[in-house]
């Protein structure tokens, strides 16, 4: 098995063709993972997700400071990770927040089953009304790439 | 969509019947996160893992706060997802530790293969040549599934 690094560009392409990641945040030095869904826009090298209001937001909303974990696994000697690290902030309905708000917009017009998700949770839960959308600011990315040599055939 | 929490024993039983999961780690407040495959021991409530050093060794020597992220996701309707949040330690070689690395050997003996990507590891990269061995030891467990009503299909 060999391992390289992942060039920016090839860390960007990874984030863009999925919309499933990891997301980490940290109270009091204990970390804490959740699946999420997510959007990459790379113009404005952010990711945008949407969330209804738990533990996840609570932890972000007292340390912003967020890790995305993105990977394609194949198996144990084949795959790639990309690991992001940002600063999470929400998008209200400020004024000053509005040009935000149509970023998203825009950048979600073309995919419209992907909000339903929040529309579905919004419908099921009483106690959880209120949508959360919510940037990280990308500031580090990273990523690797396990393959085999090549004649090397996978033990599965 | 539908979500319920998972029992204590049904978060038992998706750490069983997966070895791949994202492992969290936290330093100065900024959570950090790789997939790892890890092995699952119900009997004492601990996760084993194989590592050759680096950033995430490095971070869980210092802060031994760990979150372990497992799921099972269909789309993002029909997921199942268990966080596990525990205290990470090494294994070493003394005397002491003797009865630990018996207990992993007993486990890993019907899964040979599980072991290799930490000897393909070994090979390939000369600056990590000691592996290393780590047990989780399981603090809290918590799981959470979501369905989507019956005779709602999927958006897919």
């Amino acid at each position: 098995m060999v391992i390289h690094e992942l060039t920016d560009d090839q860390c960007r392409d990874v984030l863009a063709r999925t919309n499933l990641g990891r997301l980490g945040c940290a109270r009091a030095e204990q970390p804490y993972i959740v699946p999420v869904f997510f959007y990459f826009d790379p113009e404005e090298r952010s990711i945008y997700g949407f969330s209804t209001f738990g533990q996840k937001i609570d932890w972000m909303r007292s340390n912003p400071k967020v890790c995305l974990e993105v990977d394609e696994i194949i198996n144990q000697f084949n795959w790639i990770t990309v690991v992001v690290l940002g600063e999470y902030e929400e998008i209200g309905q400020s004024a000053g927040e509005r040009d935000a708000r149509r970023r998203i917009d825009e950048l979600l017009r073309h995919r419209p089953d992907w909000w339903l998700p929040a529309t579905g949770k919004l419908t099921a839960g009483a106690e959880h009304h209120v949508p959360i959308v919510y940037r990280i600011r990308i500031e580090r990315m990273s990523g690797r790439q396990a393959s085999e040599p090549i004649g090397h055939s996978s033990p599965d």
